[in-house]
């Protein structure tokens, strides 16, 4: 087996052998463009390694015969000679990876060769700063010595010098530093500083091995998902320095401006300087187009080769490099990262350019990306300077006066006040404010924290982790980093997409792309809208998922329409029982006998009916899924506990009687309990009221010249016996409101596919059924067995952090467990009853990654919210395109 | 396609296609016994007539040709002539079957053929009274017309003669009733009662073809699980009568006792009657024995052919005859039922008369006949009149003072009192005062009413549907049949297993099975412990499935070692917690910061070890499978409720801080919360100190000579990482404790399979485990989605009533839903990994229908409470008799 790869010999499509940064690398060197020779030590040598503990036999020889030929090219010898080769060691895995060891730069350098490197280099200073950065990064990442120990000796260096930086201090302050650090080294490990220049290679590469399986590596590489087993390569790399003097210096640069996708010339440079300077940020870089000013030449040549990428990989890239002495070296490339706007206006000017056609086009975004477009921004953003910045842990814009605890939350919001709910972090008991508030920010925690996790449950804008700002909840106040002071009821704005946080209150405007599906603005209205039209177009041509919503009012409706919605998945019933309707509901719960429960069916009938004739005429001609009542009844009566306390105290006699009816029916877990079919089996008439005011709210629309489409879903079956016992109730309603009516309905009778045990007998279910639904919410509740109400606060945070989820099965739908299930009862479904339709109505309707799995399981729609319709469609076009995939 | 056998073509083998009475009537002929000629009409032909409606176009001819080769061999035509031949057309399908139209005798009686028959017996009486007969039972079943209209007019023809019985109705006054009949048929068809004899015997064979679809045979066979396309064989048979004199006469007849198994003869006898007037009770009839009197050669005959009929079917058959002047003829015959100690004493006599072998006594009893062996009796009962019979719903025999509402059960049970509530029908808000009765006892509803479902489950002696017993709740009292009155606080016992309720204490032994099994009672105590000795001896020679116990305590470990327990497969640690560790538990969960949380741990610790040092001493050397802590923390603390009223009426400061525990703690859906692994992945060290107290106790023990074998599982697994998280952990522990103590312990660690989604990922999952137990009652909850609290008491009852379950799937598992996933995660787990042990610590595990089904996917054991141990046994070894079922 080969280990060793020349930069001559890979190219960009052996990322699995090479890792990203060794593929690419050798891509560029194939395509001629300036790279520093070197080669890559590939995953198999790795997964060898991590397999025995040990190199594989033949890598010593190996890397000595590429190390051979590399000194020969070079004319070099690894840290030998008057001109001493210096290398840089880099991991490099198939997917970048934070927590695995990143760089040793300068390998090479010894007691002997940092002399040659000072004279070759004619800089004393230059060499000893190399070694006492190698000494120090070596040390910190191969021996694994704590990292402060070397600091803590640098702070007293400046502190002797009397210096503010590192960059002021001298060749001999750093000759002193390098014999500290040594020591050091021997104080941690037992032996000095390894001065074989190859055996220092030789640990680097194993240290990057190693790093495969640190601790935070391990963690990224669960939540991600992504497999334990492929290894990491290595890239050794002649050394080049951007720090020989003026006419040396260091540089990023992007093809396109990752912000906002335009054409031109993007990036930053810094003369005299190394990337670890750029990084640190000592000195300040300055615009790429400066270049042109300090070094016409590699200017060109950087524009050059540029070009030469993006017309090679077909992509905005990213590309850093390096200026030795006036000579342009490339020491990295790939396909860049940009933000959502640039993403649609990129794929639609290089579809424009005719370098990649309409499918490729569509790969090239994503849902998640369509997602941010759509949040409200800050309309002036830019005129205001944040007072901090935190992770975006949910997206939105959120502005409102600060509280500090949940009750003032809760008290301001009941006010008619807009809150921003501030914490150091959340807990459970901070549920209640997090619900009132328009937006929560919090001074810690990640992207996995509780504010974090649950907000996005929430659909509410989030900043978390925003670390330099002081939140001190005793005191009721928030301190910047400069000392600026927000208290209680002061405004803050928050900006979810980009985690900043500002004082004061930013206006909000709505998102032009919304405003583009709403039909207020013309779909040329501006480039980035013009951008969304065209690929939503090729993703509506491409899908074959239909795309309905979950909507329970006409209004919704109506939206859902605009919003490209193909009929309404999932009308909730339950929602028709609120509100004014209360009382009556009541009635029905306390009906005394058959008699009383039937007057209160009888006053529903004519309100459930209107509500159905609503609906049906905003979705005329679509088909509309009604779900008969979902919810135990006991959620239409107060809560027990605090009833129990009235009574207690007060002893009102109608609430002693309305206790009574509460106490019968409570139950110790609702989720389990007397609920969807069961209670339509239960409480005699309810789902044939339910039924009836389908049926004549149909009956009526059709009268009036409409074309209404009712489909009657009924939630929560088990088995195949429930349904046929309600479908025989139900169509001898229907048949008697056509006999009534005169109409001829044709209304499919269908059901959810909610608990595991349906989807286990689907196969029998779908005798008398002529649809499935699958409610994707409750079958991740039942299989998982947990109720997300309780576990997102409780025990979701943990899960995250130790990387037993890598994404909460609430966002996305759990492939292997969940989702083995609906793919079972999809092929059960369809064997026992070809003509069945199948759709989904839980929450991962409008997700990504879900729309995909759905689609590769064979759904024929996806319902969703209405706000979540043109995600769900790009993603479903997305889908029928082979090899998109979700994340960008 | 043939449609019609002669009795002389069937045998007892043909029953799919002849029904059960069909079947036997033909190998009855086959074996040359004295059976009145006739024919059986098919299956076949039944279910050729459910699809179409119609009978199939050659079953009239194929009719006609056996009917006229019985005519030709009686000699007689049907209906016609001096000496007509009359018919019995009854019903019969593969199994005896409830709701379906049974039998029409006298078929070919006319206005004309009365006459005929009236000469032909010489008694105009009986020629009159067997054409009224005909009349009301073909009105009734054949036409459908409401037989209180017959019965009315039998009233008034008594009220007019004034006789008290039929059987006092004089020829005149029988013939003038035909003429009121006839007219009640005219009335309610529109036409005439059929004068072609032929007519009516096609109208009756199709009324027993259409009654395989009535509304209770259609119950019946969605409860009993029985398919709906079996359809019924009918049987048409020359009619014999016993009402011809007194050398005539009609009986029953056991070939052995079914009540106690012991040989000898058994029946009853009925000189001169019908088998109608056995089943009407107007007469009583006389032991069997007495007809050795009244016809000895008739009485010789019957023993010669029981003898011939029990060596033939090798087992107790029961036997329908009539005497026909003299002339004795089998009407029927079966594999009779029999009592429990019956069926042990029958299997064990016909195995040691060598009629049997050792597998086929096993198959000839069952484990719900031996639950019931070892329920306690009544001693005396025989000493006692039964007051009144209700159903047998739920086993045992139970004494306490009548009470007529929960909360006066609850308040006499609080004060030490044994109660026995008496409803006319219970519902949920009896739930409390049935926890707290010894028995229940109600005057409505059946196997599946409230009463009957809850008491089952709850394991408590109930009798229902006891309709003579006029319950009167407002008075607070009982009325007997007889006017005898019991009040509140009189005593009344009732037998489970018989239904009969006693006035008064009747004293209760306990099994002598029980005595037994529990090593008190020899193995050859009496002739039943002796059958149950050796059928269990051989039942556990041929069972594969191994049988260990749930047991929580020393106590328990040692009563299941008794009862054949090879091990411990759940111990629940929860029980740990409770009594005077409460106060402990709650310092856990009330603990602020580390330390206090620390200290709460270890002082749990000793106590925890001690336990289980004691529990492995009373299974040394057998395995015992701890399974970590289960349920969410709050089931340790107060009700949330109770609490708030408390503090809210008492604002008691230490109560309202444990109410901020009990909020915090609060969860909508306790049983899909915080537990399990969850809770000891968010807990710190509370798993650990669970695992140190197993590790120690089980190092203790062996420091003491002894053979410690724990197993550790961690419950709720729904992932293969959380698994992970806590085997490392608790192998730290463990290695910490050998490191400590020098002891080598190696002990399993396992996961509950009681989540769908751990099923579903099984193959992940044995990575990590050592050993699978398969926690079926929580996997029944997950998979139907319903809390077995929650739903047992609200919709079962409605459930089991339509018909939705047959039996409720907490009792026996669900093959198809979370039988499916068992299968699946049996050979998943079993793929990843052979050796891996699986089990099921279920209430499944001692339920008989189950341990087959855990037998048939290859469980290496089941585990039941100590009491199930001989119930799972037995079926264990019958499961691995092939052909054994579990109902008799």
């Amino acid at each position: 087996m080969k280990f060793v790869y020349d930069f001559t010999e890979g190219n960009k499509d052996l990322k699995d052998l090479l890792g990203g940064k060794g593929a690419n690398l050798a891509e560029m060197t194939r395509l001629g463009l300036p790279v520093p020779p070197g080669f890559t030590i590939t995953t198999d040598a790795c997964r060898a390694f991590l397999l025995t503990g040990d190199e594989p036999d033949t890598l010593h020889d190996e890397v000595s015969a590429h190390l051979d030929a590399l000194e020969r090219r070079m004319g070099r010898r690894l840290g030998q000679g008057d001109d001493p080769l210096l290398v840089s060691v880099r991991s490099g895995a198939k997917f970048s990876m934070p927590g695995m060891m990143d760089t040793v730069l300068n390998i090479g350098l010894t007691d002997e060769s940092v002399g040659a490197l000072a004279a070759q280099a004619g800089d004393e200073r230059f060499a000893w700063d190399s070694y006492r950065r190698l000494i120090q990064m070596f040390g910190r990442t191969v021996l694994g010595i704590d990292g402060g120990l070397f600091e803590d000796r640098i702070d007293e260096a400046r502190r002797t010098a009397g210096v503010a930086t590192d960059v002021e201090l001298t060749a001999d302050r750093l000759r002193a530093l390098v014999a500290e650090f040594k020591e050091i080294v021997v104080a941690a490990t037992g032996r000095g500083f390894p001065q074989d220049p190859r055996e220092q290679m030789d640990l680097a590469v194993r240290a990057v091995f190693a790093s495969w399986n640190g601790e935070r590596a391990r963690l990224y590489r669960r939540q991600e998902r992504i497999p334990n087993d492929l290894g990491t390569a290595v890239s050794v790399c002649a050394m080049v320095f951007g720090n020989l003097g003026p006419d040396s210096g260091t540089g990023v640069a992007f093809t396109r401006d990752p912000a906002s996708g335009h054409q031109g010339v993007y990036g930053d440079y810094l003369a005299n300087a190394q990337g670890e300077d750029v990084v640190a940020g000592i000195r300040n870089t300055v615009p790429l187009a400066e270049l042109e000013r300090l070094d016409a030449a590699s200017y060109a040549e950087l524009l050059r080769i540029m070009e030469v990428l993006e017309n090679h990989y077909l992509d905005l890239c990213d590309i850093e490099f390096t200026i030795e002495r006036g000579k342009l070296w490339m020491l990295q490339t790939r396909v860049g990262k940009r933000t959502a706007a640039a993403a649609f206006r990129i794929a639609v000017q290089l579809l424009d350019q005719g370098l990649i056609d309409e499918r490729e086009a569509l790969r090239r975004v994503t849902g998640g990306q369509l997602a941010q477009l759509m949040f409200p921004r800050f309309s002036t953003e830019s005129e205001h300077t944040p007072i901090g910045t935190g992770i975006a842990a949910s997206p939105g814009a959120a502005s409102g006066a600060a509280v500090f605890d949940s009750a003032t939350a809760v008290a301001r919001a009941a006010a008619g006040e807009r809150v921003i709910l501030v914490r150091r972090e959340t807990n459970p008991d901070d549920l209640d404010g997090m619900i009132a508030a328009q937006g929560i920010l919090t001074s810690r925690g990640g992207k996995t924290s509780h504010a974090a996790v649950v907000a996005r449950g929430m659909g509410k804008t989030c900043v978390c982790g925003a670390e330099e700002l002081q939140v001190d909840v005793a005191a009721r106040r928030l301190t910047t980093a400069d000392g600026t002071v927000i208290g209680e009821g002061d405004v803050l704005s928050i900006d979810g997409a980009s985690g900043r946080v500002y004082a004061g209150e930013v206006p909000v405007v709505p998102s032009s792309v919304v405003e583009y599906f709403e039909g207020t603005a013309a779909p040329d209205a501006d480039d980035l809208v013009a951008a969304v039209h065209r690929l939503m177009t090729l993703a509506d041509r491409e899908r074959h998922l239909g795309v309905r919503a979950n909507a329970d009012t006409a209004e919704d409706a109506a939206r859902a329409r605009r919003f490209g919605g193909e009929g309404v998945g999932l009308c909730r019933t339950e929602h028709m029982f609120l509100g004014d309707r209360r009382e009556l509901v009541e009635r029905l719960i306390l009906a005394d006998g058959e008699a009383e429960r039937e007057a209160a069916l009888d006053a529903l009938l004519p309100l459930q009916r209107g509500d159905f004739t609503e609906l049906f005429e905003a979705m005329d001609g679509l088909p509309v899924t009604v779900r008969l009542l979902d919810p135990p009844l006991h959620e239409f009566l107060p809560d027990l506990t605090d009833l129990s306390v009235r009574v207690a105290l007060e002893h009102d006699e109608r609430d002693t009687r309305l206790l009574t009816a509460v106490r019968r029916l409570h139950e110790q877990n609702p989720m389990l309990g007397l609920r969807g079919v069961r209670l339509g089996l239960v409480v005699p008439g309810l789902f044939t009221m339910q039924v009836r005011a389908i049926a004549e709210a149909a009956a009526a629309r059709r009268a009036a010249g409409g074309n209404p489409r009712p489909e009657i879903m009924i939630p929560l079956v088990g088995t195949v016996q429930e349904l046929e016992i309600v479908r025989d109730e139900a169509e001898a309603v229907i048949a008697d409101v056509e006999r009534v009516t005169g109409a001829a309905l044709s209304i499919p009778l269908g059901t959810m596919i909610e608990l595991p045990r349906a989807a286990l007998t689907a196969g029998q279910i779908a005798g008398s059924a002529d649809f499935f639904s699958f409610g994707t919410n409750d079958l991740t509740q039942t299989v998982w067995g947990f109720s997300r109400d309780d576990v997102e606060a409780s025990f979701f945070t943990a899960y995250l952090e130790k990387g037993i989820f890598g994404v909460s099965p609430f966002e996305t739908i759990d492939a292997d467990g969940v989702g083995s299930l609906v793919r079972a009862a999809v092929t059960a479904g369809r064997a026992a009853r070809p003509d069945l339709k199948l759709g989904v109505c839980g929450e991962h309707g409008g997700d990504p990654e879900s729309v995909h799995f759905f689609h590769e399981v064979g759904l024929d729609y996806v319902s969703c919210s209405p706000f979540r319709i043109p995600v769900a469609r790009l993603e479903a076009g997305r889908a029928a395109t082979a090899g998109a995939t979700t994340t960008p």
